[in-house]
């Protein structure tokens, strides 16, 4: 690392000009200079590799160009689906994108906040849920515009928002379960101080109530990921000797657990019928392929950046919440 | 968004000190304030959520605690674990980590390493490889640390970097196919501009050489995405009639490619023997499980962390480049 970073006077020393000069032309404010002094600066900076220092210009603009994103686990693919949605849509409108993971752990939340505030980021996108109320106010408190994805926030659910309808997918998995003839049918929730999990849980009841179902001890709680869907399908074999259906909350969990069915002699869908919800792209390749609720995960992505572009651009016409209805995706696991 | 952002001037109004007395207190330069009074500005500080303007301090000392990681493709389960392993390094050292997702376009690397650079990051870890030069003269132009992880870069084979032994972990694929008597195997290489396929291809061809089974005709090509390998694979049913295995150059391409031979009535490991390359946690959930060249994605990520976190203190004891011998994971897809 023995270079030296190139500053204006570099350039302007190479190219024989003032540093003003140089200045005008890396600043766009350059209509009284030449085509031939500008096209010159211009090449010489870009083969210094200058880089302007976007940092001291953003802190007299306030604009950055950049939105954060905060993505609870990025090794879930629902999760890094939706983020590449998002960068997709933003790089539409020539925006950058900074992902941070926050390993559902409100400490990181904290400090990711505080650091994409500072770097002065334009908006931040949050796909949180939990006991985000310190966050928010630090964004507030800051100006920093933001929306959320897939979970509600307790207080916030009026705020900016994308979301899939979870209580009517829950309805719509469990009916179709129950016109094949399962009737024990599990329920494996995720975090439950997540309001995802509570609208998610709130809907298997309704719906297995609406059918005479409802039995508490079929209900069980996981982590949303591939160890959290095995762990809880182990104590569900050990602690409940007569079911005929599992519904997980997430895809992930679905599959972690469909693995533990198979290496305890279960056959799916034949003794136990599994749904999923995401419809992350992995759970088409399943064997069998995995039934799940489906989220349009790349256009929440989408709609989600679109809305948060249009806030930092201040359009106030747009709809503030956006709710998708989720979608049965029927393949072999039922 | 009402709210206004809180300055060094409102918390000594709210304190009734001078904003010096805050300043000094917020810089930890308060030796000589009082411990009551130094308590009473940094609790109305965090009442007020009060953020230190990090990039105006990251202009004067050079120092953000925050390291950038350039992501070929998010939702690729191998780079967003390794991103996973990096993160909870950094966090050790107390250094923050932004994602940005390449989405392997020369055109976003060459956007996102500008952004880095003027974020002031301390530094880089680059998992790119492909034609690369301008962003590395960047980084190198603007004194910024990085590292290299997985891929290499043509002309920087020396230089700081954490990798697999490609090739010792194709030949032992190739070999264990052999042993179970497999004699037409395909393989399928992703991008052939990079440099790590080209050495999982010339692993694959030394080591059928010695088996006396090379044949060009066996060699295939795709992206290294699921849908890479559900595509390649009908191309391999329909121009070749007589194969009885499959190399995958990596796993999401292998988990397409099985789904599509057991779509073609082709049974897996019967008629095809299946292996990967990886070893991602999906690749156990998979039925038959993937058998698969384990690549120690975790640690590859860790070590790669503490380099360049090493590199940035400016330590140089270290070794600087750092390679792991991958190793033969066996499951059921042979």
């Amino acid at each position: 690392m023995k270079k030296v970073k190139a500053t204006m006077q570099d350039i302007a020393n190479q190219a024989g000009v003032s540093k003003t000069t140089v200045s005008m032309v890396l600043n766009n404010k350059d209509s009284s200079i030449s085509d031939t002094t500008r096209k010159k600066i211009l090449e010489i900076a870009e083969e210094m590799n200058y880089i302007p220092n976007s940092i001291a210009r953003s802190l007299s603009t306030n604009k950055s160009g950049t939105i954060g994103i905060m993505v609870p686990d990025i090794t879930n693919p629902f999760f890094s689906e939706i983020a590449r949605a998002i960068e997709d849509a933003a790089n539409k409108y020539d925006y950058n994108v900074i992902f941070c993971n926050l390993d559902n752990e409100i400490v990181k939340e904290d400090k990711y906040v505080k650091l994409l505030v500072s770097k002065l980021v334009d908006g931040v996108i949050f796909i949180t849920g939990g006991n985000s109320d310190k966050s928010i106010d630090i964004l507030k408190g800051n100006n920093v515009p933001f929306v959320f994805v897939d979970r509600y926030v307790k207080g916030y659910e009026q705020y900016y928002g994308v979301y899939s309808l979870n209580k009517e997918g829950m309805t719509e998995g469990i009916d179709y379960l129950y016109r094949n003839n399962k009737r024990k049918i599990v329920f494996v929730s995720g975090d439950p101080n997540l309001g995802v999990s509570k609208l998610r849980y709130e809907g298997y009841k309704e719906a297995m109530e609406k059918y005479g179902l409802y039995n508490e001890e079929l209900i069980f709680e996981g982590d949303f990921s591939l160890d959290g869907g095995k762990k809880v399908t182990k104590d569900i074999i050990e602690q409940i000797k007569d079911f005929d259906a599992i519904f997980f909350s997430n895809d992930l969990m679905a599959i972690g657990g469909m693995k533990v069915l198979v290496k305890n002699g279960y056959r799916v869908p034949e003794d136990v019928g599994i749904i999923g919800f995401d419809n992350i792209q992995i759970a088409e390749m399943m064997e069998p392929g995995l039934t799940t609720i489906g989220q349009p995960i790349y256009d929440m992505g989408k709609e989600a950046c679109e809305l948060l572009i249009g806030f930092i651009h201040g359009e106030d016409n747009n709809e503030k919440i956006i709710r998708f209805k989720p979608k049965l995706i029927v393949r072999d696991s039922v």
